[in-house]
């Protein structure tokens, strides 16, 4: 079986890791040169939006996937009308566009924070007076590790923030009080059978993920984001795997954004649960059984942004699994992860200290 | 870092795929077009002895490994000449000869069976009037997966069974009576750290290995089984994963063979430790650290031999964890694996038998 991968990122190289014991032969592409997935599957060189390429892609496989959201829609669509793609073109579509995401998170019921399009610093001073603050000014498209957004803690914020974002189509958010960042990794088959990850507490710092972890388990709480998840996945009548982000707050969860694809707050399942997130959406969109997404040990996984330890100093910290994408160091880019196993809570919280001294950008203490 | 792979079978390609995290990039030799490791990996495609092809990867490449045994010692000491070679040729060479490698057993206090080279047929006779029937007669080199074996039951057996084997270095063993068949996966790292996966606990059929799962831990037996290994690790200054394949009988372990190699009885690593055997393999020739050897959960791997079971019925298996290794089928062929993980033994005794009807090829009632 030939699958295409729109992008060939470190997501698309670890599906393609995923699918090779599969007998699944992963085909990229990418117009990036020398993408990570370059390393383990060919690449196609060429703009998404290359109709020559998307129909090669169409004639040597059975099936498309993406690995980022912003993959142009009208790329998708052209391969589309060719061979099956998945997830589904209007997922992606929906998850392009903040506000179109935000409407149908209220239209599913499920609970968000107040937003509002505005088109005018005029219509932006009323919605934050209506709103209160603080709020966030952001980008309606192509807004992601905290890129395209403007914290406005105060009125006169306002202009200053239009100044720098206006002329895109911009959505205002209030700022909710939240005890956690939560994300939910869910999936679901061409046959429409549904898996849920438990979920996931995550860490940003400086609007990237830095860490994330199984959350302790609580049962109302998952049954909760499962619920949503579900409503979400079958309105759209999804395939494949899916990222529900979520705020935890005191009245319950609160949907920021989904992500039709695997997910970095998903990176962990590689080694801590049964079956993987790239596992598990290899399975869904080939039409097989999904996989158990039940967790196996103990573990949390940190990202490694603009610089990656040493090899050697990672791997000797006990159940430390080093994952490097290959790719050139810069400020800000997240060149790997490394998940941390252990048999318990104690070795793990001892084990991620030892790692979070080598990559000396500590979080908050109970990390 | 370049690693040169001799041979690019399937061990070759799990090497690969447990190197590309790691940020390692595997460069294969196989003189087999469309190998298994080059879905993974480029792969030069020319003899093991050829010169140019061995300088090429000695150009590009910082160590080199091999996945099989019978790979020939002259190119891997050409190789040797001009970079590092993990395992270390001399540990190759004594594997190579069964009567060398018994031999170096009997040397290091390591028990085996009975043993005697043979170099005519009045001499097998006499060897086995001597030591007792049943005996094997075996080639003492090249033999693998029970080929080039002949039983002897009777006396009347020596002369067809010289017949067919003569003209090639023989070797005469007592069969012994065993329990069980178990196989210890060691690695010693370049520093001479060593580390020891459990006991695993192998059944065969035909001569080929078909279920491989760590046997109920023993401490004695396995102390036993490590001290053997570790006196072979440092005779032979070894370094990266060697399997040494042992016969649990009344009186103690005895030695059968060992292998200078990642090994089919240590798959189950990959889902069943925490350190598969084949990321261990080249964190020992980086000299990198080695990883933790230890289980997380039950689990059992089945060698799918001649044919392949189709994917979709596999995966509905809770647990099962598929490893196509991209083969075209033929009968005694290995084409794949199945790791079955499990939460308990029951749950793993339910999923086992589950595959079992599917592979179609019952072992014994208790598997």
């Amino acid at each position: 079986m030939n699958v295409a991968i729109l992008g060939a990122g470190q997501l698309g190289q670890m599906l393609a890791l995923a699918g090779i014991p599969l007998e699944i032969r992963p085909f990229f592409l990418d117009p990036q040169p020398e993408a990570p997935g370059s390393r383990v599957a060919p690449q196609l060189l060429a703009d998404y939006t290359d109709h020559a390429a998307l129909d090669q892609l169409a004639r040597d496989c059975q099936v498309a996937t993406f690995d980022f959201e912003n993959v142009p829609v009208e790329a998708v669509n052209h391969l589309a009308r060719r061979i099956p793609v998945y997830p589904p073109p209007r997922a992606l579509e929906q998850s392009q566009d903040r506000l179109r995401e935000k409407t149908l998170f209220r239209s599913l019921g499920i609970p968000t924070a107040p937003f509002q399009a505005v088109d005018s610093l005029a219509e932006l001073e009323a919605a934050v007076s209506r709103m209160g603050l603080p709020a966030i000014l952001k980008t309606r498209r192509l807004g992601y590790d905290g890129k395209g957004q403007a914290w406005l803690r105060d009125i006169a914020d306002c202009a200053p923030a239009w100044h720098r974002l206006g002329g895109q189509d911009l959505i205002v958010e209030g700022v909710v009080i939240f005890r956690r960042e939560l994300s939910l990794i869910a999936v679901r088959g061409r046959d429409g059978q549904q898996a849920f990850y438990p979920l996931v507490e995550n860490q940003h710092a400086d609007g990237i993920l830095r860490l994330s972890r199984p959350a302790t388990p609580d049962a109302a709480l998952q049954a909760q984001a499962e619920h949503h998840g579900q409503r979400l996945l079958e309105h759209l009548d999804y395939v494949g795997v899916l990222a529900l982000e979520l705020f935890d707050c005191e009245h319950g969860l609160l949907a920021n954004e989904f992500a039709p694809r695997v997910h970095n707050s998903g990176h962990w399942t590689l080694e801590g649960a049964v079956t993987s997130q790239f596992e598990n959406h290899l399975r869904a969109i080939l039409g097989l059984p999904l996989g158990e997404t039940t967790t196996v040990g103990c573990c949390a996984m940190r990202n490694c942004i603009g610089n990656l330890p040493e090899l050697g100093a990672v791997l000797a910290i006990p159940g430390a699994h080093y994952h490097g994408y290959g790719k050139i160091p810069r400020p800000g880019r997240k060149l790997g992860h490394i998940t941390v196993t252990a048999p318990d809570a104690a070795a793990l919280a001892a084990r991620l200290q030892a790692l979070d001294a080598l990559l000396g950008d500590r979080l908050a203490p109970d990390t």
